[in-house]
């Protein structure tokens, strides 16, 4: 069965984000994944277009009640009407999650992912969570580059 | 830009159900229009055969937490855990809804079409709604054939 | 246990409506039942009120994405930010289900109540659904007055 | 207006952790506050078992499809059947949010909260956000005592 991996990240976010997730949609479109995304802008617009540049399937969550704001390289928009409860669907539909930078929304991602618990959770870039004490706490594969995150994710 | 038709129907439906239902993911395939639908059984999994036959994209929307009893014939499949929120979010995404058929579940994705107010809906079949004189309450367009529901829609 | 009874109804309703939505409220409330409702004007209000007047606790589940626009006589307001997929949060909390009035969100939690198959639908006034040859689709009881629609919520 | 607090924390949580929620429950029942929970076991049965015994009312918000599994002090029961996307739903409902304790749910909440940007933020224990680098991300106050937690929520 086709795989789909939902990948996640700031609406605003740096260069660096955005050349990530280009490039992880381009390695997932490749490998026949479908992305599932959160279909605005930043990273999310950069994994649709790096997707769909390679021919690849890419479903927009979005929060709003309209496709308005979408962005442009997606082959379906989900019209959720629901906020940011939007992140969970994205989750819940995901076989594999890769975060590509850090704000709070992405960070409810990757928590709401490993809440489930039976998915790879790779992060590129971004936050990290720590105990009071500065040890991290474990689960979240944290890789270097576009590749290592789409090979833990589909491995 | 593309459109998006939610095609809604009972998982248990009738044989004429599963046919119309068929036949209105061929025309909408044909016509360029994204199915959205339930990724059930009965209309759910005769529109989605329907439309792939003809090489559409089809989104299933499911109400589990998991994507195990999705027909097979979805290009993508969004896992809400929703249950029958999941309904909502089917007719939000929806530039028109065609309904097959009668039952419940059905019958809520029409009213939520009907209480937007800015989308055709169009119902093949299934349930009538009349006030308590037995006078029919107005907005759904009862259509006679696939062709004429798809042409309503798509209008 | 307490028992939680959902009172949908048009948000733009008639004066009798109003008058019932007021008197379920008061006798949900002397009953000791909680009330669910969409917690906006019309039924909604009245019936919060009702129950208020009576010294009954309310719960306003709303659509939006603040408290903006609640009626006054909530006991508590749950923001749910997701739009009328918050219909299926109200009947999916509720023991029971009354409808009072006609509208297609009001449709939309009858049908899904009915969809549950599990509680309790009683609607007093609004619309009836039947099946293309006008018989009536059953499973709705339709009562006379507010006390028979409390009485078989509650029975 | 009343306000509403939504005290969030693990369901198998540090004896600590449900100290510090039932001093909380207690704390925000005296102020007045609807305390808003994930309605489970653990902080979430500590904090409202702690507002019930100050006379507070306690409303849960349940991620599955019935109230079983419930804890006994609610005032009442929202059933949302949706999930781990409820956690959306209680910090949409929140004046302000205290999380209590650690674990990705509570992380999940905390991370929508701060996306709300628009209200006061509060941990007592738990997990900590960093950038890569080890500094702290900004915009939760950290308290050391309940007292602390409450008045900063309610400031």
């Amino acid at each position: 069965m086709t795989r789909q991996v939902a990948v996640c990240g700031p609406a605003d976010c740096t260069r660096t984000d955005a050349a990530n997730a280009h490039r992880v949609g381009e390695l997932l479109a490749e490998r026949g994944a479908v992305v599932i995304c959160g279909g605005g802008t930043g990273v999310m617009a950069a994994v649709a277009a790096g997707a769909r540049a390679k021919g690849g399937l890419v479903i927009g969550i979005r929060p709003g009640d309209s496709a308005a704001g979408a962005c442009p390289d997606l082959s379906a928009t989900i019209v959720t009407n629901m906020g940011e409860a939007r992140n969970a669907v994205i989750v819940a539909s995901a076989d594999a999650v890769i975060s590509i930078g850090g704000s709070w929304g992405t960070l409810s991602e990757v928590a709401l992912a490993m809440r489930r618990g039976d998915i790879p959770v790779v992060a590129l870039g971004g936050w990290h969570v720590v105990a009071a004490d500065g040890t991290p706490v474990g689960g979240i594969h944290h890789a270097g580059t576009p590749e290592e995150a789409v090979d833990r994710a589909l491995a």
